[in-house]
């Protein structure tokens, strides 16, 4: 069975369009290499009301696993784990274990020249108060643990921000137990590039293709429609081994290839993302 | 008062990772700049019920306008404008404008020969069809209109996917809207970008800046933690004029440098992005 997550980010800075979320494309990304099903991603402020109900309203879909990422750090508008406590109806606690963790890493920074005066401050601490429950994950690159908690059927696990902080604290704690959930589920894509031929012409070629090829997903989007009319088409599958799930996309990929060349189009093999 | 705007994303090609959500980015910082108060954005797939349940949730939280893009095409995977009849509990039912408005466009590329061969299909009647009593709105780009509805306190507007013709339609037919409601507010923001002190240091002083400067948000960002420490403020703020918004962000931008150096840190002026 194809196992269902969700991502939650958090942050003032993607509501004002200040940056791209290109956080939530790489937790998409690998989530669904390692064989999960992405269902949605929530973007919401440094509210604490918003965060909570975000995640409220995502455990009562119950995904396998829920990703929240921002909002772990020192500041004012670090409220997730707050935020996340309220919605599973638990409360924060300084966790020893997380204290710890940030204890070293401040250290560390004040040995290395990284922070020049240091004091302990209520601003550390706050790094170290997790839900009652949770286990913190360490944090390779940064300061502030990230967590994990288990309510009813859902894993939440809590990120920070920062890329290479989320990337590195996903690949040595999350995968694993992503793969772990997922088997031997693997995900295979193939992309087309079509021209001179309309998307509403393609249409039931789309129909037919998914009819005869159980399991093969076909998206289309137009690239361009201006001054040329490109269309991509890509083509993907999830099954139990990589070898059964290429062979169906490319019989998939040559199926629709020669249906639209039938038509008058024009078909070329294209190995790059949607984006370019 | 501050306008409340949501968006929601649709489409496969974002819960999969495959491309980046540049739309909701730049949707994000237009309806920002144009005043208005982005809480949500939300991603969805190409399936009925994820769509119609995103916008049923959104419309529940009334935001002033909610914008929705992808899904209006032609193929099986255009599902937004079913989607959304149904959470508005009306019904799909093909508009003779909008009719009108894809026949014509249809006829303009066979003149142009980006369609070679071609014969009217009921693929192109389906992007006529549109919720009763919604509005359907030009799209000077591609094929398939945008579509305006109201109900109740929310304003929905639906629009394609296709980067380009998005941006067009809303610089045409959205933007004078949400300009309208939104009244003189304006945004003004400023960036500082931070070294030799740390995240825990400055959050002191970010409450204590925040505190004198009503209406200013400070936000801070890490951004280097391996082998530097690097922290990237983000101070903004909305007012009825441009030249009281900037004067705001300056007074609260003086004095948070001023406090920074105090400290030991060092503080540059960016104006730059936060992603860079």
């Amino acid at each position: 069975m194809l196992q269902p997550a969700e991502i939650i980010s958090t942050g003032k800075e993607l509501l004002i369009g200040k940056i791209l979320n290109t956080n939530a494309q790489w937790l998409a990304k690998k989530i669904t290499t390692l064989g999960l099903d992405v269902r949605r991603i929530t973007t919401v402020g440094d509210n604490f009301d918003d965060i909570s109900s975000a995640v409220e309203e995502a455990i009562q879909r119950s995904p396998s696993f829920l990703i929240i990422t921002g909002g772990l750090g020192p500041t004012h508008d670090d409220k997730t784990l707050k935020a996340v406590a309220e919605a599973l109806g638990s409360e924060l606690v300084v966790s020893e274990e997380a204290l710890c963790m940030v204890k070293q890493k401040v250290k560390t920074y004040v040995e290395e020249g990284k922070i020049k005066c240091f004091k302990w401050s209520p601003y550390m601490t706050k790094m170290a108060k997790i839900p009652e429950g949770a286990k913190p994950l360490g944090n390779p690159v940064g300061t502030a643990p990230a967590v994990l908690m288990n309510h009813l059927e859902t894993v939440l696990i809590s990120l920070p921000g920062v890329p290479e902080e989320m990337k590195e604290i996903f690949q040595e704690s999350v995968a694993p137990l992503l793969k772990k959930t997922a088997g031997n589920r693997t995900f295979s894509e193939s992309n087309l590039r079509i021209s001179d031929i309309g998307e509403s012409e393609i249409a039931p070629i789309i129909v037919q293709v998914m009819d005869d090829n159980p399991g093969v997903y076909v998206k289309s989007c137009v690239k361009e429609s201006k001054n040329t009319l490109k269309i991509e088409l890509h083509i993907s599958t999830r099954a139990n081994s990589f070898k059964a799930a290429e062979d169906r996309v490319n019989r998939a990929r040559d199926q629709i290839s020669e249906l639209i060349r039938t038509k008058g189009g024009k078909v070329q093999m294209n190995e790059s993302n949607f984006e370019n």
